[in-house]
């Protein structure tokens, strides 16, 4: 179950300490224009090295094994991979028996009957979010016109993100954020109710990245506090276009063609320099966890553009659907 | 793309005044008891009937075309239907020029070119999910020992429901909700990362439910309020029992056995009584709607039921997938 | 496992005594024009009654339950059913003991744990292929002007099938035959290799069918005694158009232009009036049976029509899935 | 469409002269030991060097780059890939004016609009089986204690192959084969029908191998001359072994305990050394065609191996199907 979507297909794999990370994206049209630098762009936005992120770094350069064909995709299965190199995997010795509160090292031992590789976390760790963001960019591509544009609108609780983090780092412990993400200029009437509305691609392809506690659409949890006649958003324009947009871009699961608006929660990284009581498995006692390594005190700052790929990725295999069943639609 | 799931498989069909409505329950284990009775009390909970609900009354009672021999579940696939009887299909006439704020009419019209069954809002009524509860039915008593529990905590922001509706209907307007599910005694180790997490799961199948704008799993929304010491869930017994449950009973995307808990928002109803200026299509000219015919004060007062089918479908799914791959685990 | 197709996607239900058998059809364009009466010319050829064939009478009317309006599809799921009427159950009561010789009686035993419905063969029964017919009969309005064509080329080892039939019947025996079905003015560069080729998918679709133990394409078996320059088929035209056609319309696993031709073998019904030695699994002595009840001579005599109906539901998908990857394409 | 399986699910990527050929295992239960040298066996089998086969020599190493770790299956995907190194792409600059006959280049020319990688014939060179026959060993690693074996029965018509080679490269030709596979101590009462019947499933994996044409299960297209009472096989023990095997191991689409037997025919490699006349769509005249390069005189050599590949492949899917719906089963 590595692989999302119906047409428009991305499969990811590799492990945070293995020899390669990467992505295949299949049912990808040919002739979309594809340089090894337009992922770049992407990949450095949710690189590590700017403060409150993790000092792991790596050069992140992709490789291009398959589907691309003198600078066109070809139709057949784009394969992009990036080798791991700055792996400390000693930090992660003592997690078999003293599981770190809020990982997965626990329910990966149940469940992969301890044979799962968990050095840097293994297929657990967010480094497995590269190949989403090389898979974004090519969605990105088959989206134009429409652009995809996530931005971290809080962290801790607060917009005064810098000192949020400041305060963070000063006790050695973490925080987490909202993401905001905005899809301006969308196709209209792409989803597929009943079960592939627009709401459910991207919660699907979103909650598939680590670390996300919640999502919303238009007006979100605060819906459950109005009234409907002041949640309804009258139209205006025969384009479809409305006055209001609690709706998030979104009628019945299917697209309006206003902008599509949606909000995530991520939750502090949970690998904080702050000690935990929590059980030692080897022993029944309960014992200090003191998380060492190189971590993230926001892990939320290098999210904005993966939230971008899942919605990029989302949309683009709803367009396609939407192509398979009703034909091209004029712009 | 009106089925969900892949070794457990749902597909709803039917409109709001066609024939009929069902559901085909397909990867079914055999020798499942079933009777026609068993699906009553959660088909009862989603009827309307109460205060706030809409005076569209329908039997609702099951027919079972398939699937079901001697009071068990055959292997084949299950096949239940119930009759539309209650229509009125005149209420609906306008909507082609004045497409109701807040519902699929717009839409609907583009995407299937005008041909759409919008009687009655057809398939994207929530008539629909009359199936969806009667699968919940089914995957419910797949995952025994486990228990799915909702319930509507809030309605028009308050939790006292009573006191919110009859404003509500006093202003002839529409109110939203929350409403928070728990699944108890839950099994462990399910769920797929990296693309088919708990979370990814039950997302896809709650959003498919009209009128969800939210979903929040354990801590939500809050986490990003959160330190990661404050956050993080410290193990105190070896079956992985945790002292906190901001996961909401699910790390890295796999239940980790504590109660799972996750909370959905409901908007308001779109239908409201009170009138709205909105565009007349045929005109091009701004007009005030009036929407009559019979609806729901609160269409979160039927939808627990539904969240909770939701919620056992995907957990069905899931378990049925661990046990391809990793065999019977021991309760 | 009750679905075929990616976009384009048919699911059967139903047992042979059962309340009612079925198919939705999820995927279909809206504005495809469809009466009942449509159904009625296929569904008249899967019919029983002529010589050769049983004498189980099934008025096989198809009832309508969702998805087409004023005449046209409307872009949501298709639900026909028709209802079991002719049943005889008591003929079946013996093969729980004495499964029956090339029956599906044993494996559905051990498969269902004994909860299959086996009344009439249950969910193994010929007659589930009603709804596959019905699901043919929209798949082919999708592909025009490409026409499916399939005829009965040869029983029991003879072309003249009138002297073969007579020949079995006197015999209170069982023929086979072979089914012929070419695809006319077929739409060109479908197929989605290298998983989803063309032959792929209607191989798939065809050994779906109960009775099939063989399908071969173009030259098919006779290839493996042919040299490459006998075998190639040169083009002789800028459309494609080939002067041999022993590729059967298809290159590489996609679709060239010439005429689809494929060819299936349909094994002698397995209910031969015939005495069978066959072991009594409840006292685990060999015991003479002879299978009462109805049956077909030559049950290949009824199967063009469902062999037109799998070909044309996978070129239908192929032909979607095309349309998504690669934009509409100029006739 | 390049992957195949819905819970043991293969993906396949890579062109004849790109960067890197390789294959995705998802789906795959944890704690299976493998090795890169497991690998090799079957990747040996598949080269080319005998006599009758291609001069391109590739070393066929395999590189694993995640889903392995400390010698044993982890849970997540596996990834294993091989590097091209003996690539002449000149032999193929002319194919896009004189598409060869029996070849992709025509359809890939029109089905990717001109931007498929044709080099080597691309993502249609039979090199892409490179990882199927990879993800074959893992599959049949699974699949213990059952056995697949696949053998080459005959060439060019005549069961002395070795002679059939002698005369074809005589004439500077290509021949067909066929291979017959047989499943030993098959696992019971897997395969699931309607839609993903045993047959279903090898025969979809069968012919996405390229140069297939054609299949039969048991009896196969000799089933057509037989009679019922001759066909059917006859239980002889409880445990449904029957005393003839007509019916290749499978009932009702379900495996019954017995040998599976299959055959397929494989055509003569189209790239023969003899002079053909077909058309130069450049100047829209016939031409004569002589197509140099390294190829095969007959290509079924290698495909014993492959057709084992396909077969364990479909049936670890089934196997696990079957668990995840029926439970786990005793041997």
């Amino acid at each position: 179950m590595n692989s999302f979507g119906n047409v428009f297909r991305v499969s990811l794999f590799g492990e945070s300490h293995g020899n390669a990370i990467g992505v295949i994206i299949d049912g990808c049209p040919p002739g979309i224009p594809v340089s090894p630098d337009d992922f770049m762009p992407d990949l450095s936005r949710r690189q590590s090295g700017s403060r409150g992120t993790t000092n792991r770094h790596e050069p992140d350069k992709p490789e291009i094994l398959s589907g691309i064909f003198n600078g066109f995709t070809t139709g057949s299965p784009i394969t992009v991979i990036t080798r791991n190199s700055d792996r400390i995997s000693s930090d992660y010795d003592d997690f078999k028996n003293i599981p770190r509160p809020g990982h997965a090292d626990f329910v990966a031992g149940v469940k992969y009957s301890g044979f799962a590789d968990l050095r840097g976390s293994g297929h657990f760790s967010g480094r497995i979010t590269w190949g989403y963001v090389a898979a974004g960019v090519i969605a990105k591509k088959i989206l134009k016109p429409a652009e995809t544009e996530a931005k971290l609108i809080s962290a801790g609780g607060s917009t005064d993100i810098g000192k949020a983090l400041d305060e963070a780092i000063a006790d050695n412990d973490t925080i987490g954020g909202i993401i905001e993400c905005r899809v301006h200029n969308p196709m209209k009437a792409i989803g597929e109710p009943f079960f592939y509305s627009v709401e459910s691609a991207i919660s699907h392809a979103v909650f598939s990245v680590p670390a996300i506690k919640g999502i919303e659409f238009g007006s979100g949890f605060s819906a459950a506090l109005m009234r409907g006649s002041e949640h309804n958003d009258p139209f205006v324009e025969s384009t479809g276009k409305t006055s209001t947009n609690n709706a998030g871009g979104i009628n019945g699961g299917i697209t309006n063609g206003n902008e599509i608006v949606f909000r995530v929660a991520v939750k502090p990284t949970s690998s904080t320099g702050v000690a935990q009581n929590t059980l030692d498995f080897s022993t029944g006692k309960m014992t200090e966890l003191k998380v060492k390594g190189r971590h993230d005190t926001c892990i939320a700052l290098r999210m904005p553009v993966i939230i971008e790929a899942a919605a990029a990725i989302a949309l683009a295999d709803l367009m396609m659907i939407d192509r398979a069943v009703n034909g091209s639609r004029g712009s």
